[in-house]
């Protein structure tokens, strides 16, 4: 059966850091509706094992699927590494995560053929952003570092902070001395410390910004399997709970703080779910 | 029925922080033995909602009673705020938490009647420690402040870093200037915290740790009920798979480390069991 153009598109986090996916998607593809799952009572996963991701991930895609989604997104970079193989192979939705689009846009980047990745424990170790580089173009170095504090400060809201300074040089002090020219912001968090990153980093280095890269991809992907949403209304009407819907598993009233300071209007009514029931 | 004697001590946390009570536990009361269990696939509890940490923490009791436990431990300020009341009167085995051991031995403490209380974001919001200590003595003021940063920064290992240093001083901050003279380390994980906080808090303050009273209270429990151990083999053998076993919900390897880092032995074997089965 072939799946409706009008359909909402299914995105889905550890938490609340997919919302930066999700306001590129709103930005560039306006006339999408979205169902979004933010995974608060389980979150986060950076630090998890694959298996125990890769199970999460399943239940939120049944539970995805229940929305009659059209597309899902992984907007979350630890889900992508952990668990986008299995589930394009389990699930008849197209599927796409945020990492092969910021690997690809990544290479295409570099000059130096040396590029850097900040992300959690658990993308690091999976080491694909390096595989998918690498696929691409055997010649170019990846220096991969895990930034487990980043998270925690963004949440803290010290995004421009003189600790987070701190933290972030630490944290990228190894991969500016590997001569990197290209940095992946690696976690759907670490856009919000763009400004922050670009200090540290340096003007020289090109910060690569999966999330926006996903939006591009997704563009593609609908346009070609003819899954774009033709009707003209969603795209002229303003945002509401018809046409974004947003779900978490817990505190819906701190996801909703959250999610206010990152998308564009007020979320008004994020409803939760219990997704071990999924 | 009456309990056995010679069965373990149920423990369980959120994840590791717990494993500081246990170290006391060890201690202070050697001849018995723990299971221990590590909620690690879906910590932390900090910022999570009572709804969600009373179903986990009512989950894990599940689990402990089919280990045959003749007491439990909520070694978990967030679980022992949000579950405790509830737990205790649904459960037949004596169980007791971090908080109220930790508040008691503050209100003996405190020379000028001022308290600071660090703790989690739900531990704070539970309003749970400023309650018991007040109910002891109305003329106590109780300052709270909740830290969520220290957590990460414990757990990657920064805990006698200037960042850290700089994280602790901006959160005492206020807490220092309403004249506090104790200060309860309301998160299983500060005491790993305890000498960088003692610099920061000065030399005035008296710092509490619940983990050391929750062991004190515990013997208490146990010499009360006649349900501690009298068999003098386990307080003269060597820490064994036998005499402490440990559990947790994902990544055992990870929280081995850990252990091993807390504990004063080498855990060998971990095992891993799925929690949301309970």
């Amino acid at each position: 059966m072939k799946a409706d153009r009008y359909a909402p598109i299914g995105v889905f986090d550890s938490g609340v850091g997919g919302l930066t996916v999700v306001r590129e998607i709103m930005r560039n593809l306006p006339a999408e509706r979205i169902v979004y799952f933010g995974d608060t009572a389980r979150v986060p996963y950076g630090n998890k094992s694959k298996e125990t991701v890769l199970r999460y991930s399943r239940q939120i895609v049944k539970f995805l699927k229940t929305q009659q989604v059209k597309a899902i997104v992984i907007a979350c970079n630890t889900a992508s590494a952990h668990a986008l193989d299995d589930l394009e192979l389990e699930t008849d939705v197209p599927i796409i995560g945020v990492v092969k689009p910021g690997a690809s846009v990544a290479v295409k980047a570099t000059r130096n053929k040396r590029i850097g990745v900040i992300a959690t424990e658990g993308t690091i170790k999976s080491n694909l952003y390096q595989k998918l580089i690498q696929q691409a173009d055997p010649k170019i170095q990846v220096f991969g570092k895990a930034c487990p504090l980043l998270v925690p400060l963004v949440e803290e809201g010290w995004t421009r902070d003189p600790i987070t300074y701190e933290v972030a040089a630490r944290y990228l002090d190894k991969l500016l001395q590997e001569d990197i020219d290209t940095l992946i912001m690696g976690c759907t968090h670490y856009p919000l410390l763009r400004s922050l990153l670009r200090e540290v980093a340096g003007e020289k280095v090109t910060l690569v910004n999966p999330a926006y890269e996903t939006s591009q991809a997704l563009k593609r992907l609908l346009l070609e399997l003819e899954l774009d949403n033709p009707d003209i209304y969603w795209e002229q009407t303003e945002p509401d709970d018809e046409k974004y819907r947003f779900y978490a598993s817990d505190a819906v009233e701190r996801f909703n703080a959250f999610a206010n300071s990152v998308l564009p209007y007020e979320i008004q009514s994020t409803k939760q779910i219990q997704i071990d029931d999924y």
